[in-house]
């Protein structure tokens, strides 16, 4: 077991430059818990001033990414990002030559997973991603192998440090949502555009890959229901804490009999659950297994260096020759099961109104939710200002999502509410 | 890869127990999972009316548990418990016959992992053990595996969830140490010799093989400094609360330049940090690698499913063709790691002393304190009663605990200090 594993790094940007430093910082450490040399033989990166500041001797440098799936490198290690383009193609390619693959890109996981474990499991070959899911978690790993003896009946979680820090950020300083979003762009803690982050593509990509592992289904995207958190305002955050809870940013998937159920969207959390205490840019992941119950992973979900532990974790696992299915069954094992819409979901609510403040709005609101089932838990205004408009929020018992979207629809068609309602889910753990 | 392994488990106590369950009532997840069957073959159990409630046609029963070395199982389990003795001689025989082993035994594999690990080696078996450490959660792989690229400063956690269930019962209702506890006996929650749990044993077994595979050090449990919970007063919690911090039983391993140093003691922790809010009999490990950075991993740390699911994941391992060296590097490679002694420990305190009401014996205190260059941080004196005993509680800065040790010495001796000085580590994370 002494022949070393030939590393190819495709991409040097932050992950990319993290990975390189770990594999030659920790090259010693690495080769002692692998039993054998974990050696960087090449990187492909068009642009030669992404040094990682490492020394490089010794390691072949190509410009084309392409260009690792003729080389020797034994694993070749994607790390351009994107749903498609070259970090598919690269992949593709690789696998079909026959060498294993290790990728960060959630994006093209969540997109082509299912076709990639196909490729990777035809050629005999490993497809790892740790680091596309929770950064630095080992999250896949203790899903796939460390609980390996549980059906899950949900798995979710903290899945976007972005998010987090706006919302942590909010709740401390009491400022809404574009002022934070500015400030993290300038801190760098969000992207100059913030779409993928803000509005839970991301999350919802990295939840699409978790619910796979999880149930051994087929990566199903497009079934998410994703909504972000520009919505969210300083007042709601207010309102939570006052009622006892904390919004969070989750992803959430359950089997459920009437099929997968997978929601990115706000979320009222206890504050004295666990995962309400994960703050600023932790990511943190919960499992619930039938044998093991509730299980929480939390660290630190981007980063040069955390998402590079995730990576090399990946490289070392091939190293051992440790094989493990990419989803945790043979990938012609994949469920395809049905999806739960959203309609569908039953749960608690949290609305906030504005509507004038005069006799009789009371009545109309009570009326329109009566008239849907809805069923209410406690109803707080905020002040009194005969005529004017202010902000009434309540908690609703748990009830369908599409009975809850009746009602509201016939609240905001009330002349009294004067600004659509807020409506933000309330989960309970 | 459709030969089924074949499992035997001795002892079928709660562990066993859950074991047999998950092996029986999940069988078709792990078959798909492992990509063969993973079938009960044998139980040994000299106590015939332990019968687990599942299905056990075409199980052997021994009564032996010895027996199980000479049958035809591919894995013995081990779930007999205790540090030596059956336990011991039965790894040790299924081991030299070339059976891989999975136990749950922290005592066993405190006490002999080194040794274990090269049998294991040497017959070129697995010995796996992740149900030592952390009930259900899956930490022995997190830190072998999934974060192998990091070298680690310090790893450290709430290990036992009995302790953490008595200081959270007493927080939440201001009662005292034995009053808990013996409910927590009552409650099944704790043992009727408590000691192993509440004097800080169990968590010094963990502790102990965590910083083996953290460090890659050879199994020193020895060298473990160890202090139970018994000293707590409610009143230590109301002055820990008043002063922003909880009060959890830590088991904490640091590798520094003066060597490893291994800790179990009550740390007063922030209210803020994520392991404050980890209460009951939940378990948390948190793991700090130079490129991962904090990691936080919680779950149940007993009871017969969380515990099953843990050796139904090492067996899953093997199964699948898992094999990782038992404490991370090879057997042959473990260091021997000098010990700093716990007088070379640096960190902050809090005292709470029972003095005299009377002028001049804040001068005494403050004078011991600086006689050994123990800066102090705050100091609080609850009430006010002229010439009778009343509670007086100081923070220190950080400070090396021979001098905190000389101070309290000093202090003690003082005439108008009539108890001895209850003295609780704080914890900075």
């Amino acid at each position: 077991m002494s022949t070393p594993l030939r590393i190819g790094v495709a991409g040097l940007g932050t992950i990319g430059g993290g990975t390189v430093k770990l594999l030659v910082q920790n090259a010693d450490l690495l080769a002692a818990r692998c039993g054998r040399p974990v050696t960087l033989a090449a990187v492909a990166e068009p642009n030669r001033n992404r040094n990682p500041g490492v020394n490089m001797d010794g390691v072949t440098w190509y410009e084309d990414a392409m260009a690792l799936v003729d080389s020797d490198v034994d694993v070749v290690v994607e790390l351009i990002g994107g749903s498609g383009g070259i970090a598919l193609k690269l992949c593709q390619a690789a696998l079909a030559r026959g060498k294993h693959v290790v990728t960060a890109n959630k994006a093209l996981i969540a997109h082509h997973g299912t076709e990639l474990a196909r490729a990777a499991e035809g050629a005999g070959v490993v497809l790892n991603y740790e680091a596309a899911v929770g950064g630095g978690i080992p999250i896949i790993k203790a899903l796939r192998e460390g609980m390996v003896g549980n059906g899950f009946a949900r798995v979710y979680g903290i899945l976007n440090g972005t998010c987090n820090y706006i919302l942590t950020t909010m709740r401390e300083t009491g400022r809404e949502f574009a002022d934070v979003l500015r400030e993290a762009q300038e801190l760098g803690y969000a992207e100059a555009d913030p779409s993928f982050d803000v509005d839970g593509v991301d999350t919802a990509h990295k939840l699409a890959i978790l619910a796979s592992v999880a149930f051994g289904c087929e990566v199903d995207f497009q079934a998410v229901h994703v909504e972000g958190i520009r919505q969210i305002s300083a007042e709601d955050i207010q309102f939570a804490d006052e009622l006892g809870y904390r919004i969070k940013l989750l992803g959430v998937a359950s089997r459920t009999d009437g099929g997968v159920e997978q929601r990115v969207h706000p979320c009222m959390v206890d504050k004295k659950a666990p995962i309400a205490s994960v703050e600023g840019v932790f990511n943190a992941v919960v499992a619930e297994g039938d044998f093991v119950d509730t299980t929480m992973y939390v660290g630190r979900g981007a980063g040069e260096r955390p998402t590079a532990s995730a990576v090399v974790g990946d490289i070392g696992d091939i190293a051992r020759g440790l094989r493990v299915p990419t989803f945790g069954v043979a990938a012609g094992s994949l469920a395809r099961l049905p999806t739960r819409p959203m309609s569908e979901h039953t749960g608690a609510y949290y609305v906030r109104l504005t509507v004038v403040d005069k006799p009789g709005v009371f009545a109309d609101i009570a009326g329109a939710l009566r008239d849907h089932q809805v069923s209410m838990e406690s109803v707080l205004q905020r002040g009194r200002d005969p005529g004017e408009p202010v902000s009434v929020v309540m908690t609703l018992h748990e009830t369908v999502e599409a009975d809850m979207t009746a009602a509201l629809a016939k609240i905001e068609a009330s002349p009294a509410v004067v600004e659509p309602p807020h409506m933000i889910r309330i989960e309970e753990f």
